[in-house]
């Protein structure tokens, strides 16, 4: 199943996508799609419906694709590529951040560049959404707690990460900062996590182009490695990590600014497209 | 007014302490102490409950003082002494980390020893609790922006936090790391953020002992400085940094274990009791 949430901010509904690529309602099943809907009985519950009974959206806005994130957690580096290209060691164990759940944004929302930013940066990502309440879990059944994926970036404000004290957390969490979506793609929809391509464009040119399969640490590993250290629950979001071809990255460094679009996608979860705009009061 | 939350843990109800400190039940008038109680018009309306006449509860356990928290933002070495004994320089700007809201505890519950950790430790904080929505304020009205006070303690694991690859989170994250309560004082009732003591025992050993007086940022300017890179949102938690007398800054360290009895407190906003015990899988 393609889960999405459709509408104006604030007042998303919940909606899948048919075989034809049409948005369809499902308001009249359930009242979002969030923990509660992810959960393996809530998957099964959706599995059940007649899709091609429910009624048509024509071209709506689509919101974040889940509701109710408790938390996005982050892996730094986890593309050996990307860490050359920022000047850091390749990681022994993942990077882990937090990401504010404010950031949050739809896939197709404008990303603004926030006050006081001098360098706000792309980074396509994988995301990772989880199902089930997972705590110490074995990298055997780790893939057993994905709801599913989307297509996910990790937008960045370098001065802020790198330059402002300390922790990352600073340079992650602006609003529009985490565009999520178009959908939520249901595990059984993804056979292998690691064998899909993701890419982001800025302007028009390719600047991002990599696959899953060159991530140092993998779904499996990151989802049991991260319930060592936090419990995981339903509706977590976790973002999986950059490839290389970051704004930061380049000589001279090239970072968004008011007027510039970004498309980025990963294979099978959809596309993303966000004019980038500047911060109002 | 003190704002609580009582009951089974996940199942807490709203409560509030009454003048001669007695827990009453606010379930007829609200359904939590959550984001929307604790917006303005929230707490105006709890102001006009008759408390006198509202069915008094004996001796219930206490659930952290907050539902609905959207994040937890922290901040780091705040307090001179606490930054000098950890061996790091004086922020020139505080250091902002968030930490998972999994980790958020009843104030006597116990705090779990985590699958892994050698270096369990305690930081008694001031907690600040947001009422309204705040992006990009002004320093001169940030209090206006916060709904009231509570005592919290960032539990910590130093070795995770600082060996394990990077990023602060994966040290603070952990079930049961963040206590919050035993209740929320609104901010009339505490006329000045920055007058506050703050300790926490050990075993009966008074090991932190400190004034809000002295932190390095106070609350009105971290409230407005985290408003420039996050939005922060009803229901928010910031743990504002601990004073000196961790386990870490003591030589040879020391860390909890299994069996220790954790007490901390800070004027006017209640204490917390904490057994320490194992993980249990």
């Amino acid at each position: 199943m393609k889960l999405l949430r459709y509408g104006p901010a604030g007042a998303e509904k919940p909606g899948i996508l048919d075989n034809d690529g049409q948005i369809r309602d499902l308001s009249a099943h359930v009242s979002d799609i969030g923990p509660e809907q992810l959960s393996p009985e809530g998957l099964a519950r959706l599995r059940a419906v007649d899709v091609a009974g429910l009624p048509v959206v024509i071209d709506p806005r689509l919101g974040a694709c889940v509701a109710g994130v408790g938390k996005i957690v982050c892996i730094g580096l986890n593309y050996r590529k990307h860490a050359e290209e920022t000047g850091s060691k390749i990681p022994e164990e993942p990077i882990v951040f937090l990401k504010a759940t404010t950031s949050l944004n739809g896939p197709d929302d404008p990303i603004i560049v926030p006050y006081g930013s001098v360098k706000t940066d792309w980074e396509i990502e994988l995301g990772v959404v989880i199902g089930q309440r997972a705590t110490l879990i074995e990298e055997a059944s780790a893939l057993d707690y994905v709801a599913g994926y989307c297509t996910t970036n990790d937008v960045s404000e370098r001065h802020f990460q790198s330059h402002r004290g300390g922790q990352w957390t600073k340079g992650k969490s602006a609003d529009s900062f985490g565009p999520i979506g178009p959908w939520l793609v249901t595990s059984d929809e993804v056979p292998d996590p690691q064998q899909l391509d993701l890419w982001c464009d800025v302007n028009g040119e390719r600047l991002q182009s990599s696959s899953t399969a060159d991530m140092i640490f993998d779904v499996r590993f990151v989802v049991s490695y991260l319930s060592q250290f936090m419990t995981l629950m339903p509706g977590d979001v976790i973002m999986t990590g950059t490839p290389s071809g970051v704004g930061a990255g380049f000589k001279p460094q090239r970072f968004l600014k008011a007027g510039d679009h970004l498309r980025c996608g990963v294979t099978g979860l959809g596309e993303q497209s966000h004019a980038v705009i500047d911060f109002r009061r």
